[in-house]
């Protein structure tokens, strides 16, 4: 199903998280995404630790990150993040970076895969969580 | 110029680099590719860091990657990275990463772009590059 | 000079920052109080990032840090920064991590050395720096 | 009992570790530590991972470490790591890191715990890895 679910955050770049270049390094968005869907999840009242202690786990299948302009360091980030679609064992998410100034700093997408914790195999989307994202659904 | 030069490295996963499921978390996957990069164009005769002494930054533009099956902890993975096109101030990388059993692991591309250091502006890749990678053409 | 400032930030653990035993990374803590030296800094009216805007770094000699007991993913963590000492372009912090429940998770300190960014030599703690530093001085 | 064992192993630093004062990371160094622990367990016969395997967990408890002088992108750091101590549940590491012009980079040491991955409980170094750090074993 088609979703309309949108949640922003924000991330302050870390010392740590610079590099030589004086640019937050291109490895460490994966970690703001990360963030941005686990708080849209909060928000959706279905924490990703709640899920993982149901026995159900959401790696990472494809990723997708293009970078518009550098972020750099003690820059206080929005991160915008949308579910927008569940099929199946898959949820995809999309992702928008801004600076403080508005302006745009990355784009990127996710594929993330339900996988049963016991069986290490797909699965559908759990009940539970197909009852909190149903009232975000909206026709393709 | 269409390019086929490819080098193959070693990365062992370290501890710090795994999660709590178990696998080498998706965003360290960077920076096994940029260890990719660097040991391809060391082998080329030219490395990032002699290009950065020339005044010459090489930051990632777009980064897309699948993940094909896990890795983990202590497994010593084989890191693939081709050249496959120069063109303009664009350089664009191929990676697949495989575990000692020859079981794909991961498959990812990224696009990088010249940049003058002064400038902080795009310019063609440098001559000295250029012939390094020119022996490496094919017809496309 | 000694010192009694203190300020406290929350952090939450990342999921890319846990490892395989489930545990947040021994390595990821120095992160944890660099935002803690970051904010205390901001707090005092001296931004870390202005600090280097004026040709001062701010490199980490020394660090030590007790692992007491385990932080989790998800865990919002209290961050309590202390500056404890002023000598020289010598600056020591002190930090404690609590969980949400109190219960104590580590405790570290870190000795940072004021360097010119020109020379690369030691220097001074910076005059407006001292100013800002110097209502929280107290007898030895 | 007192141990002398030493092993040293090779790691170059990557672009990602670097920070935008052009030096590697301060919180970096943790991981190339771990890094000489776990091959030198692997060199004396018992690797982290097999210890795991058999239900021993080894986090570690404390950790101190001194920047001696910078290290930088694309370096290759040379690190010691020796056994020095192995006492009830406690086993303690020193290391030493120096980069290729023989100059040191930092010290460092250590405190790790056997954990029992069951009880969750501090236990006794195993008999199998008793055995193999015994012929290294030293009068204090």
């Amino acid at each position: 199903m088609h979703i309309v679910f949108e949640h922003t955050t924000k991330i302050r770049v870390r010392y740590g998280e610079t590099d030589q270049m004086g640019y937050c390094y291109y490895g460490n968005y994966a970690q703001y995404f990360e963030v941005g869907r686990v708080e849209a999840m909060r928000e959706l009242g279905m924490s990703y630790k709640s899920l993982e202690e149901m026995g159900v786990m959401l790696p990472v299948s494809e990723y997708q990150v293009k970078y518009k302009s550098p972020a750099y360091y003690d820059d206080e980030l929005l991160v915008r993040t949308k579910i927008v679609l569940v099929k199946g064992a898959r949820i995809y998410f999309e992702y928008e970076i801004e600076n403080e100034s508005g302006k745009r700093v990355a784009d990127a997408s996710t594929l993330l895969v339900f996988v049963n914790k016991e069986t290490m195999s797909p699965m559908p989307a759990p009940t539970v969580f197909l009852e909190k994202i149903k009232p975000f659904e909206v026709q393709s």
